[in-house]
């Protein structure tokens, strides 16, 4: 997806956000401000959005030092989501279609980013998500959810690639990751994460907390970028890129930074968090996706 | 009130509704993204948030060429808001306390701007106002209200003030002001609107329309400030702002503009429209405000 001119204001909310978490003092904030206005002419709309978003935290490190502003909202993240581990394991056992209440699972996991973020009542969010059978199923919503394909896919896939979003979030990947296993013990599932603090996207120390490497290979995409961005990933991550059958990609930074690859055999698994978003692909906020390529 | 630093991603978003407004194409609204960047370094937090509205404009115009971008919609908003004046002077006229309906009547006013930006169900919340004897007494609310502290000025004063708003919510503020002339047949008011178009603010045109002229003599700030940025102003409006015995201010630009001004006898109507204003006079958003100095 390209940068729209409407992601612009946004840029500078990130940028407000990081550096208040960095607990700049208000000098430092419009300094940060200064400079990320200086960017946004030299910014190619050409770009994605989290092309900007690792700019915007490179400038708030260096006027601030602070190099993870979102370490402990991403320790509450995990610490939540394992809280609500058993429960939800428990329903996947219920649900008479276990695989797809994990899809269903895994991308309203988003909900804990943005309940952590919004003091939202996540408690109130995970028992409306238990309480039914499937989110998508029977429901008049015009989002797109290609499971049909999914499940196709995931069928003939050995080899799976799997992209983390935030921290917290692991531990409902998690969940659909050892349904996958449970169903076909066979395929090789790789969880990639993010090499260097961007945001309160999930790193390596992440996924082993909430114990995803029971299920999965985990490994780096090499970047700090909060999406896919191929020019900044190692070698060795695109190369099981290229040579997986089937790219889980978790999450609106990823689908953001690969919608436009053109990639085969990748699914877009998200909640829609942004009206930019939401028009691009005629969705609602809080619609949850699943798409294919 | 100073500028907020989340008052820069707001004048983005302004930048771009009015460039949009104003029928830019994509590389025009990026060269008007991109001139206001250069500007935000030079910009002092110690402006009023108006100051900058006045500079995205300017940037607009300029890049644009057009001068009113808002002319259709302040047009549908005369003709909206004069719709509802039989309806409204009728129940004027059945309240307990016609004054105090008629004050919370021009700050629901702003109702009109909202809607026409936003496609708010205008007719809707008309009804609703119609519907209540009064929107503050009775009301457990935080909310300003210095009711009293007006009442007592306005008997108290003989020229009076009445900073005008935008276009459309001039027929809420006739109807206060015919009540205030039913009243007191002796006051003399005067309603300021602003000289060049900015926004969607009143102008004198937009004054006559709606019948204002009935009921006060209409003269211009002699700015194109959304707000009152006395440096900006004519000598004559300043020589009226000095003499009258009471200032009615309306919305929040006026606030924001005069709200560190130290003048005495300046009441504030207006409806709370974001969350900066919200949070530094303690308020919630769309809350009606009757605060006085």
């Amino acid at each position: 997806m390209k940068t729209y001119l409407d992601c612009i204001p946004c840029f500078f909310k990130q940028a407000l956000d990081m550096a208040r978490r960095s607990k700049a003092n208000q000098k430092k904030q419009k300094k940060i401000l200064d400079i990320l206005s200086l960017k946004i002419p030299e910014f190619s709309l050409n770009s994605s959005p989290p092309e900007m978003a690792r700019i915007v935290q490179k400038i708030v490190k260096k006027v601030t030092g602070i190099q993870d502003p979102y370490a402990k909202i991403k320790e509450k993240s995990n610490k939540l989501a394992l809280s609500y581990y058993p429960k939800l394991k428990k329903k996947v056992k219920k649900v008479k279609d276990p695989l797809l209440f994990s899809v269903e699972l895994a991308i309203a996991g988003n909900i804990i980013d943005y309940g952590v973020k919004n003091d939202l009542n996540i408690e109130k969010e995970v028992d409306q998500i238990l309480a039914q059978e499937s989110q998508t199923i029977g429901k008049e919503s015009k989002a797109i959810f290609n499971y049909r394909e999914f499940k196709e896919t995931l069928g003939n896939s050995k080899d799976i690639l799997y992209l983390a979003d935030n921290a917290g979030e692991v531990v409902f990947d998690r969940i659909l990751i050892e349904e996958i296993k449970e169903i076909y013990p066979d395929k090789k599932i790789t969880y990639a994460v993010k090499k260097r603090p961007i945001i309160n996207d999930a790193l390596e120390k992440d996924a082993y907390f909430c114990g995803i490497d029971k299920a999965a290979r985990v490994i780096s995409s090499g970047s700090d970028a909060p999406g896919t961005i191929f020019s900044l990933c190692s070698k060795s991550f695109l190369k099981l890129f290229r040579e997986s059958n089937m790219v889980i990609s978790k999450g609106q930074g990823n689908f953001e930074s690969l919608s436009r690859e053109g990639s085969r055999g990748v699914f877009f698994l998200f909640m829609v968090k942004c009206p930019v978003v939401a028009r691009s692909i005629g969705c609602k906020i809080k619609d949850i996706i699943l798409y294919s390529k």
